[in-house]
């Protein structure tokens, strides 16, 4: 061994970092863990957290918690700031981390496409607050709409619109019209939520665009069935507070405006002297390194790099995973071998199908030429989504959610919390009611 | 009947009014119940979600749902900020409510005894939101304890004060042990959490002072071994940040410092025109209307009332369900009666025990001339705390995350969430990773 003590530093505790450091084990290396919150988010639930359908602790884990048995290993609630890839070294807000190796793995941010003054009226799904705050304003819509008496008010207040027909607006449509029009229908008496009007606007031809286009017309067709307004081929012009305008010209008034359109890789990634794409996506070589920098990795949602036919790989948690442990290998070979391989193996990506929910009992799924619809597919994403949970608490807690939920149709998260500090001037407004 | 369409106004969603809500059914009645949030809390397990042992939605459920299958009533969440009882009206934030008959049900809020700045530097638990923010600002110190150099910040970061020696304080003092003795000291590898310093500071003589003394020694023992160090005799002189002077001059420095010690009646009361003890407390009349208003009552921990013996009714769930039972009668014999029975019947406090937990397996309990230590008064507090739990789910979730944490000793909601927004000027502030 060249190196007794290589410093591996991991940026990110995201499916990628994660796996990495579950993947990589070697007597001569020391792992530092940093990421900006204390947990490790199950992304592909968010929605159901903002949905209500899901508490948020369900969902994330700290990642201490899930690294603690694994010897050698730090972890470090910080945020890096800078990297400095020539002299080896990482500034975060609080600490300096020097490194042999780096595997970047900060996954991706919210992207507005160049117009960041819609994220105010239009907030995305990116993390637990996200979620915590669209679930707190969609339920004090309806809060409102039970005592408003302007009719045109009254509609914008129940009026839910989803931009981005991606797995992720169509599953938050979907949770929406199910949240409307099957939960909160029983328990207002003056407005009637089953009338709400969710619509999901997507830019394109089609939905769900990374699937063959009979899924796309199943899932829109699901998505109707649940009450749904699917708008194909509506690009959005601009948007205000509580205002949409589509390229047509057509207004949408709306108290509740989510974001599923867009992402773009973390913003770090511009700032390292590397190309990027042109959603801020590191070109990596085939081995998934840094141009330039053989002991610099860069996993998950960060990376753009295209397969062997031709296709990228896409930004899904498997994809980030097997990347993980790929990076894992070489950082073992090159420390068992001095300088590694030569040449180092390309990264392959395996595709083992690809899943979406469309609310209670329905979705779309694709594993090779099989293709599911409906009843099928929501159960195999259930079990997927199930084994994959970190943790066996949430695990459980998970599956009495979603089964309390199917029973009696009441989602049990939904709680109006963190809402603005009251009025210190007035003294009425304290807590206690 | 005299009135067919007698409209009952019931400010406040928790114990009380919930209570009135399930008991009262008059045909010739409508409710109305208003309440500044959209849930209704169980406040006796509030700093479990404090402390990392359960999630948000296990303790709290929203009111329209818990009310949903009662017919002519009506939830709104809203505020009341003016009560004008000749005009018998109610004016909120929103909306103006007119009653024939009113039920103030409104609670308690932290009292500081005339120090409302300490606030600042010593939050008190009433919410869901600041039980979210004692949970970060915690999981938050030991974070940064991880990286921290300088011994006497160090220090402070690894120590919480929890300020009075009530049932509150002692639960809180004794799961904050618990987290950090027995929890977190898995997760860390510079700092040690097992010898993080939990200080419960109690001005009086001895901690659970309604209890009998030897109950009170028996708590004592019990806390001070989960590694509580307890401070009686110990008045604070001030607060400020992260700094405790007691009156004795001493000074502890604590980045944690929980407030526990008191509590006062909503501040409607001291706008009401009626008499008020020195804590707000409404000074009712036997059957508990207020003086001059026989349609307007008041209960729970907004009320002021000897009992026969002398001894007063205690501010605890169980009386406050008891008077809304009682008022839920009156009001409903009014109803049929014309002018009710008179004179009316007084309140009676019926006290059927008193409970206090102190962490896993550790509690004490008095049960009218029974007492209980130890393991055998947790299990019936665990019983009786599961019991009252209202609703289905969050039975269940409760259950599931408790046998977990006793199984493993891993607290399942460890999220740090509510962080304050990052800085717009700093691109890599943005969440992602």
């Amino acid at each position: 061994m060249r190196n007794l003590h290589a410093k591996i530093l991991v940026l990110g505790g995201g499916f990628g970092g994660l796996s990495f450091c579950r993947h990589f084990s070697h007597p001569g290396a020391e792992i530092t863990v940093v990421d900006r919150t204390n947990h490790h988010l199950f992304q592909p639930l968010l929605y159901q957290v903002a949905m209500a359908g899901l508490s948020a602790p369900d969902i994330a884990q700290p990642i201490r918690s899930i690294l603690a048995h694994k010897p050698g290993l730090t972890v470090i609630m910080d945020e890096a700031v800078a990297v400095d890839l020539p002299a080896r070294q990482v500034n975060c807000h609080k600490n300096t981390f020097p490194f042999d190796y780096l595997v970047l793995a900060l996954g991706g941010v919210t992207s507005y496409f160049g117009h960041p003054e819609w994220e105010t009226f239009a907030p995305g799904l990116k993390t637990i607050d996200d979620a915590l705050r669209i679930r707190r304003n969609v339920l004090l819509a309806f809060e409102q709409a039970e005592t408003e008496v302007d009719p045109r008010r009254l509609s914008s207040l129940m009026t839910i619109v989803v931009i981005g027909g991606g797995p992720t607006g169509v599953e938050l449509a979907g949770a929406c019209a199910e949240l409307a029009h099957r939960v909160l229908c029983k328990d207002f008496d003056h407005i009637d939520p089953s009338r709400a009007r969710i619509i999901l606007i997507e830019a394109s031809d089609r939905i769900l665009s990374h699937l063959p286009p009979d899924l796309s017309d199943s899932a829109r067709a699901q998505l109707e069935g649940l009450g749904v307004l699917v708008r194909i081929k509506s690009p959005v012009r601009s948007i205000t507070h509580g205002r949409i305008e589509l390229a047509s010209g057509e207004v949408i008034e709306a108290e509740n405006i989510l974001w599923a359109a867009g992402i773009m890789a973390h913003p770090l990634t511009r700032k390292l002297g590397v190309e990027t794409d042109r959603v801020g996506r590191l070109k990596v070589l085939p081995d998934l390194s840094l141009p330039g920098y053989p002991q610099v990795f860069a996993i998950g949602d960060m990376v753009s790099l295209q397969q062997e036919n031709g296709k990228p790989v896409p930004g899904v948690a498997p994809a980030a995973m097997q990347m993980a442990r790929h990076v894992a290998r070489l950082i073992s070979d090159d420390l068992d071998l001095g300088r590694g391989r030569s040449p180092r193996p390309p990264f392959r990506y395996v595709d083992k199908g690809t899943l979406a929910t469309i609310g209670r009992s329905k979705g779309v799924a694709l594993f090779g030429k099989i293709k599911l619809h409906g009843y099928l597919a929501w159960i195999g994403w259930l079990l997927i989504h199930l084994l994959f949970l970190i943790g066996f608490r949430n695990r459980v807690s998970v599956l009495v959610s979603w089964t309390y939920s199917y029973l009696t149709y009441r989602l049990g998260a939904r709680l109006i919390t963190g809402m603005p500090a009251p009025d210190p001037g007035n003294p009425s407004a304290k807590p206690g009611s």
